[in-house]
């Protein structure tokens, strides 16, 4: 069997259709992919309306859904999010001392990247259209629900 | 029935509770509070160990038990932690906005203390010996799985 390494565009793919599931759920339609050596560890996507969830943005639920892992493994990977990071995810990637972050889209929020870059994270932003008009057509819909995610009133 | 404010210590020996019902499973002994208006909104431990929890620390599974709430409800509570919160717990901190914090200790681990003062966090370490020797004990106990819980080698 060919296996081929994943871009950072095809995690971000993979990303944006686990969004584009919680939106369908009627969620919060952001995902992640955790990568390592361009395979893919975990996906997650906010869990926000679908568990009742506090906690589980898009990056966290990644980070759970791949388990416990050795500080070696995240040394070595990347985490790719449909948008950027909030605080919490921002702080996440920083516990477990991942060293790149692949973002598809800063314009509709910017969370902690400059936090990232001084603390020595490598910060790829894709600048994705789809990523863009997947959140602005769920804000536009829902502004309560993510203002409620991003602990706005 | 006679109703009382929790003061911060009561708020910290329940947090401290929780943390002591987390080794006894087995696990990682910090818990914490989550106090509305001196009374208790939410309690929360560490679960790495109970649930395969990369996320679940003692500040995070405090904020899931309590549940989606609205910002103005953030806005007037304090997370009490026995530990120094870590970068992702320090980062749930910001994304809610909580405006106060109350550390049992920084002396065996130091978190996110400064960034939650820069950010306009009140900071309040109380430097609980029980909760120092729990720590203490536990790090000695068990290096491996406390160094798995903040990232390190």
């Amino acid at each position: 069997m060919e296996t081929r390494a994943l871009t950072d565009a095809d995690a971000l793919a993979l990303a944006r259709a686990e969004a584009r599931a919680g939106r369908t759920e009627g969620g919060v339609p952001i995902g992640a992919a955790l990568v390592l050596d361009g395979a893919v560890l975990a996906l997650g996507r906010n869990r926000r309306v679908q568990d009742g969830s506090a906690i589980r943005h898009g990056e966290t639920d990644c980070l759970e859904n791949a388990g416990r892992l050795p500080a070696s493994v995240y040394a070595r990977a990347t985490m790719v999010t449909t948008l950027s990071p909030c605080d919490m995810c921002t702080g996440a990637i920083l516990l477990y001392k991942i060293p790149r972050v692949v973002i598809g889209e800063n314009r509709t929020f910017r969370g902690g990247e400059d936090l990232l870059r001084e603390r020595g994270v490598e910060v790829v932003v894709l600048d994705d259209a789809e990523c863009v008009t997947l959140m602005r057509d769920f804000i536009a819909a829902e502004p309560e629900l993510w203002n409620e995610d991003i602990g706005e009133e």
